[in-house]
């Protein structure tokens, strides 16, 4: 087993502070495996990473057409959102259209992380109800399935023919059977898979053909959703969103619990998954924009870049008292 | 050079998913290493916790009994608090009393952790001040020290004779000339030393003998007040103040930014220090109960310890996902 290598480097008065070591993977629309760095074979959790993954059965059912979902629901539905009005209201929407409402997800009550939200809900003495947990866009697309399978309202258990179904959909794309299983945030099976396995997945919605099988063409509309609402998939100020919008489009990416990140890159037909072991999200970011940079599809002068990567930082007098940055040696 | 070992994990689903390394020593009170793992010698910036040691020139001076402080504002000037009501209560009385008021301050403007005084200012809308910042009990320390020495109001510039007379008292406790500094976050100069060089100064303060010299008077005062004042040192709900309630008063505890954490154990006449390399800081508290578990001072079955190490996660429908814990072969 190889181990983790150095990727992020936090840098203070010229030493060195703190470091993040990691493992990250890229792969070819064959699924053969281009570049690695550390252990390609490590298992690990994807967590939200992989929710373009369980979108799938989504789209592949027929579910999402049946209930005439848009494409900033099909986007919503592979989202970690921060719980703004933006997110909030589309999650009330579809569950609306659904006859349902905020009882019949399970994902949890999560306060927002957006700012303005979260102020709001403070200033009303409100509390936050589940439409503002990070998955809810996630959990009204397994409703919608849930719904059209004409099964149960308890979806997030292992054995609901929603979780099977993506379970199925999650090994074929990774290629590979899945060692275990966790429980997410969200309380959905969360499956493991290896690093090469995750980045296999992405490269298969990379070179995804919109005119191909219902599975090409599913991978193809979630990876063109993605790009094009960044909004949706996280939010304002958040690393999913901005570098999306730095790339104009042309490359779908998506964080995950635990320090995980993936990228979908359909004109290099590649996809890139990482892990830092230590679960920290701010080195997981630093390296997912080296390794896009590296891939020439990001500007690592863009102060989306600038705020991860090479991201000079500042204390509370905002003095510049040091630099996060990717480790000598990775990519 | 020894590389970093394995200290605190995340477990899900029964498989590995996060974990942290580190390095940490415990030295006896002639300084000598009892203990380590990792290289005692990897240098680091200890960040808030060596507050303690940035307040021994406040004592030794005289400059704190001139300005007849309480137990209570020894603790506080050690404190990484978290700007609720008696810290914000604390700073501004302080600061009446030296005739000084916020804007004398040089720590910055940070926003309160603490929940209550957090939703205050956004109900206000008010902003945060000076007195909200982690570090103002230490600057409200700097103050006196300036005033006392008669010094100009720049006192967190390297050359102030305050950070001169700090660097001294660091170098000697430590037993280290330091290969630099870095500024934190408060814009005070941060000294590093090496691992090995906080816990030795660590036991230094656990041995300290209060009727011995100036040193040790000043180092055994400060221990009694941190340990005395838990909640003036971090606040409700804090690892620093959970903590060191959780072992009665008989052990001072400090965190620092980075996942820096020592301990003072004056009835063993012991000091740790540690440093998780990725700056985890859940991380830095799992390492640090293990380590005083292991030495006899914390209850392993504490709710503040279990609340850190074999720390059962929970998801946001409070469904028990996980475990985080030390590593085998830790401590």
């Amino acid at each position: 087993m190889t181990e983790p290598v150095p990727m992020a480097e936090l840098w203070r008065g010229g030493m060195l502070e703190s470091r993040h070591l990691g493992h990250a993977v890229i792969c070819d629309e064959k699924g053969a495996i281009i570049d690695a760095w550390g252990d390609p074979q490590a298992v690990i959790f994807p967590r939200s990473s992989c929710k373009m993954l369980q979108a799938l059965p989504l789209l592949e059912s027929g579910a999402a057409d049946a209930a005439g979902l848009s494409e900033a629901q099909l986007a919503f539905a592979c989202a970690s959102h921060q719980g703004a009005a933006i997110h909030t209201d589309m999650a009330r929407r579809w569950l609306a259209d659904l006859g349902l409402g905020d009882a019949d997800l399970r994902c949890g009550v999560q306060e927002p992380s957006d700012r303005a939200e979260r102020d709001r809900l403070i200033r009303a003495e409100e509390g936050a109800c589940q439409v503002h947990n990070n998955c809810s866009g996630k959990h009204c697309g397994f409703l919608t399935l849930a719904q059209h399978m004409g099964a149960g309202p308890e979806y997030v258990e292992l054995d609901h023919p929603v979780q099977q179904a993506v379970k199925a959909a999650f090994e074929e794309v990774t290629g590979e059977q899945s060692p275990g299983h966790g429980i997410d945030g969200c309380s959905a099976p969360n499956f493991a898979t290896s690093v090469a396995g995750l980045a296999r997945s992405m490269a298969f919605f990379a070179a995804a053909n919109p005119d191909g099988d219902t599975r090409n063409r599913a991978a193809a509309r979630l990876t063109r959703a993605m790009a094009a609402r960044p909004e949706l998939v996280a939010g304002e100020g958040r690393a999913c969103t901005e570098l999306m919008r730095a790339m104009g489009g042309k490359v779908a990416i998506k964080t995950g619990a635990e320090a995980v990140f993936v990228a979908i890159l359909p004109e290099k037909r590649r996809g890139i998954a990482l892990k830092i072991v230590d679960g920290g999200t701010r080195g997981a970011e630093a390296a997912i924009c080296a390794l896009l940079v590296r891939e020439g599809v990001l500007d690592p002068n863009h102060p989306a870049t600038l705020k991860r990567l090479d991201a000079v930082q500042r204390n509370w007098r905002g003095r510049e008292v040091g630099i996060f940055r990717k480790a000598e040696g990775f990519a």
